[in-house]
């Protein structure tokens, strides 16, 4: 069975990717509350997501579900009443977790809550406290710098209570229980491309699988970064071996060029498919060798787990100067980049749906391709066409031990019409697919 | 036990290889026929070469053996009575296979069973039809194109009937069952380089060989290009696991550069010695990768057989402007080529045979060399002569893991300089050969 | 347990080193005799060398152990009795192993037994003859050309009679009995280079590693070259398989860079971990593959052994001008050289002491460092320093599989970083050694 993933239904899609970052840009995510528990339903009016809560406490491996926080209003009035930091204005100047207060204090005193960038003075900076219960505010420097002496009164409406942490879930069967797993963090508040773009991405990339007919089963995961990670791991522990190749989905509507990091095995089918899939295109990108920092490959590849898990993005996490920064907003993200992003991700698929190991049934010498039709009339002449070639290399290649990557590799064909080479041969009883320990018949 | 062979008995031998060449020019072969079995009665002459019969319709794995084709005389003739094309002058003027035919015909008709080649205006095409059943003529595109209209007279003197397809075979015994297998295709009508240079060449390497005392058998088989091979492989299917080592002989006579294909497998040892083989020549040459298109290595490398077969030839199929056109003459072949791969074949063969696996029998420290005479006097000096370091890295070395050639690369020392420390320190009990399975004793 | 191994009570050293070679410089020493017993005894005020002899006729694999040559005077006087060559002034002028003799000869008889450099007519050169029983001297080509015809009398006051070979020993014992294995010669009479600077490194090596808590049991063996390697291992044979790491120390005083010659392994530890170290200094160095010429590592690394034993030098043998001449002297050798060769061994030492193989305690996902105080407070920022880092690469790679040069290598992060890391993260119970099956208890 050929799956052919073809591009030509997405017209119009980075209108709609775009659209779904600018809904879910105002909402006030973080690791748990009702900012996450919006975002997903506004998710589940495009795809059939499942919601799971896991309540606060409950023990994760080393870690702990933490209380949930919910946020609904912050501010800081200077003495004569004005609002010079306001959570309505932007939900990035609220230190992450903060706990509630209600309080008057002098400059000296606010300003150990205080965070800016000195050297990007107006932009405020995303910053959290998950673990270490405080509160704070982030603020452009100029704002900062611009602050009198004066007692302050600084306001902020919180809760951290029991509750529970939030992650959606969608699982779409296919012909073999052996999954491709796809996972975004959706933890992060008014920040575009970290990552509001990896959860439009991911979101439109279950809608477009959900309408086709695929030999993988693919499991769709949109959970905070690191904690939810982490919960999701614990809480499906016994289903983990099923994932045979996985990307974490990050960084994929800003300008740069994209850049795949290699998973901790760094020669698993992923680290070998994406970087191919890079390659053929005619795009600048980068390919970086795994390291313990980053995206939630970190969970995925710990060596308790080591799952085949990469991670495909634009910029890498950190390298541009708008990370976690309210310079990561609705103008940094751009629809073409999104389209890019997504039809990478696309070609990713379709090589790993396709990329089967076949079995020349007629392994003795080439068959006659000839009396099937397959070769041309007269002899003798000089070069063979690349279709022709791309017979004869699938052929010979096909003794249980090659896939059609390894042989649009070793044949320097393109995989495609390796692929189309691979389904004639099939269709004519010259190949047939060698039967997998995944599959379910 | 060393083997030495050496060129110093092959004066005159290009001489003798072109003198061959051009005695078998003239003969119209073709995948049957008389044309093959006059040619190989001719190499009966040099060598004891046992002819094999194969039926018509004798399967062989997904072929049939083909009906035999023979050809007495064809020419097309203008309304004149001017023979235009005549068969007599060039055998290449037949299209390969045609069937017999005897007719008129305006020139729009037969036109359509005319091959020419508009950009080499002067030289006729080589080309087959062997498994369509059709007539036709090759003939130079200026002829073609001087064609007025009008009706001609087409004649065929051919026949396509039930018979069986030729091949040669020599087998030379060794002291070991196994085998370096060498095959030539010799199906091409008027067509020096490919192949009758190796043709040539194959006859007086076997002329050659018949007269040494060796370790490894050897297998030369003359047979036509694919069917041929095809139709060896099925009746020889038992016999194919001796052989150890092969190459396919073609296009040994060009001014060009020599050529190594590697088998399928890419690191049997034959594609270690010729790469080695030529660095170690100051020649220009060049090394390719196998590919599933060629001479007859593709069938030998059919993923049922992968037999560690190469090809060895100058400039490769298709890669010349006279490859299968009537250019490809005697005056392409040239003796000065025929030799040097003659010496190239000849060295290949004098390391396989001596390439092998010794044990040192003094594993624990260095042996006292002095006591043996195989050390100078005095102590002290800063260098070692590089006979001294051949002794020393084959000792060293000679645990049963390393070839000589093994030796010859790690210590960067000439192969024939290690065959001769292996040889000495053999002589001086110091190294004994490591049996291996393929032995007979 | 993590060993540290500073250079910081190492001052001094330098000098030391010197006072002891300058102190070993004028003995004359052979592979036997009571040269090489003053010189171990002069040792022994440093370290507690055992003394070992093995009586002449003793049969060492392939060898035997030679008759004992002692000396106490040489020289040649011309007619004059004017002393031309006196052994009081150099003992290199002696051909090393000579008979004894008295004679008056002609200058055309006596020839036959002078050996001289006349690309460096200053310069005496240091011969032997140790296997085949003749006399001679060494002296400049300057001496040599001015001699006036005549008759000489030649006198060499020495013995060569049924007696021992002796070498010294050094086994410290460390928490396993696995063994690093340290070798020097000490044959050479005065030249000091090759190898009276390697004698003083090992000596105050073993100095120091006697201060030190140790994993490893090491092992310091001063012997002759060749003939004492074998002997040693002759008896030692029960014992070699402890050897886990192993190198030959000579020429560490000379001017020129660091190089290391590779064991004939290629992959063992000790190949990886000294160039590790020499690319971490801002040295030039130099890495030479294993070739069986050289220092004792052509016995150690014979096919009997294979021992995992490299050399450490800085000017490779043979490859210096003052190579085995008289300019091998007290000026040749520099303080600062011996150091800086001493610090290179110890950091050498350092990594192989700490190279140990870790396991993760915690290995699904990553363990929750801020709660042991181990990561920064508020989270956010877009790098990590270079101690989180190490921490991050050191659990995800501690599987059991990976040691911590591993870490290093693929972390990039400097070996003492991660060796950090680790040692924080075993006393935060986050890792656990492997054991290895080397260890005691």
């Amino acid at each position: 069975m050929t799956v052919n993933l073809d591009t030509k239904s997405i017209d119009g899609l980075g209108q709609e990717m775009y659209n779904l970052i600018a809904e879910l840009y105002p909402i006030c995510r973080s690791i748990t509350g009702n900012g996450v528990r919006q975002s997903l339903k506004i998710l589940q009016q495009h795809i059939p997501l499942e919601m799971h809560e896991v309540p606060s406490g409950t023990p994760v491996f080393d870690w702990t579900v933490p209380k949930e926080w919910n946020i609904r209003n912050a501010y800081i009035k200077d003495e004569t009443g004005k609002k010079i930091v306001d959570f309505q204005e932007s939900n990035l100047h609220i230190l992450n977790y903060s706990l509630p207060i209600h309080q008057k204090m002098p400059l000296s005193q606010l300003k150990e809550h205080l965070f800016s960038m000195p050297d990007r003075p107006d932009w405020i900076p995303y910053r959290t406290s998950y673990y270490n219960e405080t509160w704070g505010f982030c603020l452009t420097d100029r704002t900062l710098q611009s602050l009198p002496e004066g007692d302050y009164e600084v306001y902020i409406d919180s809760s951290l209570e029991a509750g529970s942490l939030t992650y959606g879930e969608l699982f779409l069967p296919g012909q073999t229980e052996d999954e491709i797993f796809l996972f975004c963090h959706e933890c992060h508040p008014s920040l575009c491309n970290d990552n509001l773009s990896g959860v439009a991405l991911v979101t439109f990339l279950a809608k477009y699988l959900s309408q086709q007919s695929l030999r993988y089963s693919y499991r769709f995961v949109f959970a905070p970064a690191t904690i939810g990670a982490i919960t999701w791991l614990s809480q499906n522990e016994n289903k983990v071996s099923r994932i045979k190749h996985g990307l974490t989905v990050a960084n994929v509507g800003d300008p740069g060029h994209l850049t795949y990091k290699k998973s901790r095995r760094g020669n698993a089918d992923i680290d070998r498919v994406v970087p191919y899939v890079l390659k053929a295109s005619s795009q600048n990108y980068e390919i970086a060798d795994f390291s313990p920092y980053g995206y939630d490959e970190r969970q995925f590849c710990s060596p308790g787990f080591n799952l085949p898990v990469g991670s495909l993005t634009r910029s890498q996490f950190g390298t541009f100067p708008e990370y976690h920064t309210s310079a990561d907003n609705l103008d940094f993200v751009q629809m073409s980049a999104l389209v890019n992003s997504f039809e990478t991700y696309l070609s990713v698929i379709d090589i790993l749906e396709n990329n089967q190991t076949y079995l020349n049934t007629n392994p003795k010498c080439e068959p006659q391709l000839g009396k099937r039709g397959l070769y041309s009339m007269y002899g003798g002449k000089q070069t063979a066409p690349s279709d022709r070639m791309a017979m004869l290399w699938t052929l010979n290649l096909s003794d249980g031990e090659h896939t059609l990557l390894d042989i649009a590799e070793r044949s320097n064909l393109n995989f495609s019409v390796i692929k189309h080479a691979a389904s004639n041969l099939e269709n004519s009883g010259l190949l047939k697919v060698c039967s997998s320990s995944g599959d379910k018949g």
